[in-house]
């Protein structure tokens, strides 16, 4: 996980030397999908500090509506980040945008539809609608996960500066599936044609029985996100069937992102 | 509007004063619907801080990924503060309860269907969907409305501790059209009927031309938000035919929250 300035990875210790404000930001790194809910001593351990400096913090924050006490006595996100996370133009900025779009793909095909941005080596889920019946993903709205073998992480890593391709291609890549590609020669390979037909087919690489068909959204002449549609299964026809409806939405989305 | 600690309505000069994490936290508040961009001197002066001062800041929250600085050299939310706000309980958290029921409400209705919280006086809208063609309404995702006129406003306010409704019945109520009621006293019986039908009806209050239906999204006994469909015009027939189907949508969702 890359968590930019993410004190919770720096173990106990060094955040006593870090600046105020550093430390504020410490205790929003605590949180996470994994512990979206801390006590008080858990928010102290996870940032290193003395449990009177964290209560010191942690009352700043309520008080600004950064955090928010539960009846269990635990803190969690408030409100407020979530109305400041609203003016992210790469958040929901882009998410209003790309709405009305999303919601006419989902309409007509029913499956899971996707958009997300990179964040360093990563992409960020910014949207997601799914049918109940519709194959599982493992995505989350807010959620990260690695770029290689997702559809919209193709579109975006083919799209990223060279020296974000060349350490995402000189890491190991994980396998999640058989058919998850892991030679880097092979997804140079898989980058090169995203970039030359204008869309990527991601076919089982993080589940086994999930297709993505992704397009890059463009503001100018930057991919800025990338839109997709998983279906079940990995017929071709099931994907020829899908791939001009998002390669048309993603169109329709840049276009609309053009004229801001 | 009401923000919690809002450095940038306290004006120039007093926040020399406040600590170093008020500050960044001040540099925050200066982002808001209105101003989702700004250049370091407005970010200065929004917050009353020297230059050298606010640029460290900015660094720092540059750093953290909390601001992102545009090709234009203007500075916008950054995705960090998105992904945090995705773990808000009460802002994405609640948002992915709700949303196999707003995207089926949406279906069948292809109207406005939206979802909101209380914080202090005011109604906070979670999630929105809107067909092109419904009837236009003024709230967007992570935006702030008066509760008294909107229907999740009544739904709310109706449900909200005994403080909160006297405040808000002795402030002045704000007339938005014809419809909007102003009158305390006939607030107060709109407040009572909501409580005991167990939904609201918000006629042309907001606009001229859209009624809201909305009714109580709970967690155990707590009102913990509001689910609404908002309709064009105000036949007695549309608001009767998409009543039920509103309640029984934000049962749904109270039920899923239950079992939490």
């Amino acid at each position: 996980m890359c968590v930019p300035g993410g004190g919770a990875e720096t173990g106990p210790g060094p955040l006593t030397r870090a600046s105020a404000g550093g430390k504020l930001l410490a205790v929003l790194d605590a949180f996470s999908r994994d512990r979206p809910a801390l006590t008080l001593s858990q928010i102290a351990r996870g940032v290193g500090l003395p449990v009177s400096t964290a209560h010191r913090l942690v009352a700043e924050l309520v008080a600004w509506g950064g955090l928010e006490r539960g009846p269990d006595g635990r803190y969690r996100i408030g409100l407020r980040v979530f109305e400041l996370g609203a003016l992210a133009p790469r958040g929901l900025g882009l998410r209003e945008a790309a709405l009305p779009f999303m919601e006419d793909l989902y309409e007509v095909t029913h499956e899971n539809v996707q958009l997300a941005v990179r964040d360093h080596d990563e992409v960020v889920f910014v949207e997601r609608f799914a049918a109940r019946d519709a194959v599982a993903v493992l995505t989350r709205v807010g959620g990260r996960f690695a770029m290689p073998p997702t559809g919209v992480g193709l579109v975006l890593l083919a799209h990223a500066p060279p020296d974000v391709q060349e350490r995402v291609l000189a890491a190991p890549l994980t396998r999640f599936t058989a058919h998850t590609v892991t030679d880097p020669r092979r997804l140079r390979r898989l980058l090169a044609d995203v970039r030359r037909t204008g869309y990527a087919v991601s076919d089982r690489q993080v589940t086994d029985d999930a297709v993505s068909v992704a397009a890059p959204v463009t503001a100018g002449d930057t991919v800025v996100a990338a839109l997709s549609v998983v279906v079940r299964g990995s017929s071709a026809a099931a994907v020829r069937g899908v791939t001009p409806t998002v390669r048309a939405a993603a169109r329709g989305i840049s276009r609309l992102l053009q004229d801001e």
